[in-house]
């Protein structure tokens, strides 16, 4: 048996797991997920019914993890051959920004998707984005003087900050500002991306022609 | 000068921080935040302009740190001997629920408060929550069966975890399950939580007072 189960779909989040699973060179067994009939083990792993969901065969037991961005940050801890782990003066950075796409951008993204956005200053401070310009600015302001999140090293957090990004140019939720354009194009030359995206890609080719 | 800078105010998701900061003994001084008049060096420190904000003054120079559960897992990193950190077979569930409550349970709650759900299939699809009643029983299923996040031991994730479930029930954003009722009482017994909210609650009454 590999070490992960990894139930995915190709048109989902579970493409940013994928690309983690790859920055570590983990050994993985795909199962796909059909959203029309998911299987009693699936469920019984995460009963959100949601992918990515990974079940990790360690010594003691099946591990799950669940939510993108901590299988992101799990598969680093499992793997520190892979580097991808902040150093003690990264940590912040590296903490900060994944939770700043796991909460706000993704809340806003979804929001912008769903065409529902804060209508007054109550509604701004109950969402945690406050408003899309402000969050936009925020981000901008991040990437445009730095390479990666925790500045000259790659870690785990810019595969979710990354692929955060990469999904919200790719649905025109956000602006297609210098700074998202050039952090995204980094990001794409890494090779476990498009080792990742090429498996997605080629099961999203084979399932349109289905 | 203290260890870290804390910008927050009373009636916010800075609540979270400050039990933290308890939890693990910090050295911190705090500065209040008017939302009418932030002050340029808070802004700086986060462009967002949304507390709670840290600024931790390390050896190398201020890192911050924003995001309430981003200074939750920061601060159980900088401070090990408060033995908050989970161990190699508590990760999985350390970063699950962590990031299960700051994506889909943040994004729940916020929606229900602001009136709004998803409509259709395709709706919950693109939410990362689905639909209030899988997350409530999910919620429920987690905290049936175990005394924290992590199992026997009380960690960092529960201080986020127990923060979303509480501000939930306080909200009535979320039923009054037993599971919920009983886990919410475990957190409050915390001396570290005792401590925390006397601070935001007398600050709270000062400011309705002025």
């Amino acid at each position: 048996m590999a070490d992960y189960t990894f139930y995915t779909n190709p048109m989902s989040r579970g493409q940013i797991a994928r690309w983690a699973l790859h920055e570590v060179e983990a050994d993985y067994d795909q199962e796909l997920v059909d959203w029309s009939a998911k299987s009693a083990d699936f469920l019984a792993a995460n009963p959100m019914g949601k992918v990515p969901t990974l079940i990790h065969h360690a010594n003691e037991g099946p591990r799950v993890v669940s939510e993108a961005a901590a299988v992101c940050l799990y598969l680093a801890e499992m793997h520190p051959e892979a580097e991808l782990l902040p150093d003690d003066t990264q940590m912040a950075d590296y903490y900060r920004w994944t939770f700043f796409c796991a909460g706000p951008v993704d809340q806003a993204l979804t929001a912008k998707a769903l065409g529902f956005g804060p209508s007054d200053a109550r509604q701004e401070g109950l969402v945690s984005f406050g408003n899309f310009e402000r969050l936009i600015a925020t981000l901008d302001h991040l990437l445009e003087d730095r390479m990666w999140v925790c500045g000259e090293r790659f870690t785990m957090a810019d595969v979710y900050v990354g692929s955060s990004i990469d999904w919200g140019l790719n649905f025109g939720l956000l602006p297609p500002n210098e700074s998202f354009v050039a952090y995204t194009e980094r990001c794409q030359a890494r090779s476990a991306y498009k080792e990742a995206k090429a498996i997605d890609g080629a099961l999203i080719a084979k399932s349109d022609k289905a």
